[in-house]
């Protein structure tokens, strides 16, 4: 889940190549909730605001994730392990959470079962849906014995 | 530089977009070297052996920055902090090495003047290569005092 949709046609691409083939091997579905729009980078807060309302109305009680620069890290095997453990556990969806242009707001961090920290590096938000999905895809290949690239 | 040309088309219109804006703020060149190919899997030190070869071709007194899963992580403004500082005091260009699907041979490692991670995740070599353009050109964006996306 994450406001807007992504602008980047490559990058929207990939997005779309990546949860097919998430798919094949694990129900995924992606949820763009509405972005904030009209207002400089200044209304920060403002922008995260709005954009944490639109989010609030698609979390139930699901686990959830939250992408934040400040998260733990994994390595894709720990993260791989770590989905198994709380996807069994856990009685509905994990649901992924990954900032606009500004961020999260901070009422959706507190909400969050775990903060996610995909590096050290700040990555721009339509990149970082990208590489989650190829980790989300990674993970589901490491729990399911299967092969995958390096 | 790194060995093969990016086979998946999205990926390589992000790799131009990124190399296009990077050039825009500092003279960048990719340079693309023979990838072995007809080897399985199994033949993973030929491979990389075969792919060695033509990366030390243009292997020059460089300082060589080699991606490695277990090498320094960095943020995105130290890395911005260490290209500058590394760019001002090296004799000749910085360059990056980024390994096939199969990585870099021991001896190109043992080249290196800095091993870098990216994260402590493992990412697909083609998209390894998006994701440090994009770093390279933060960095510079840092460097240079331009406003670039969080």
């Amino acid at each position: 889940m994450w406001p807007g949709k992504t602008r980047n046609k490559s990058l929207k691409d990939i997005q779309r190549i990546y949860l097919e083939k998430i798919n094949r091997l694990e129900n995924c579905s992606l949820i763009e909730t509405k972005e904030a729009r009209g207002f400089t980078d200044k209304y920060g807060q403002k922008i995260r605001g709005i954009e944490a309302d639109a989010l609030e109305k698609h979390i139930k009680d699901d686990y959830i994730i939250c992408l934040f620069d400040r998260g733990m890290e994994m390595s894709s095997e720990e993260f791989a392990r770590f989905l198994e453990q709380t996807g069994s556990s856990a009685p509905g969806c994990i649901t992924f959470i990954v900032g606009g242009f500004l961020g999260l707001a901070e009422r959706i961090l507190k909400r969050a079962d775990l903060l996610l920290s995909l590096s050290k590096m700040t990555f721009s938000h339509e990149l970082t849906r990208i590489i989650l999905l190829e980790q989300i895809y990674r993970a589901l290949t490491i729990m399911k014995g299967r092969h995958y690239a390096k």
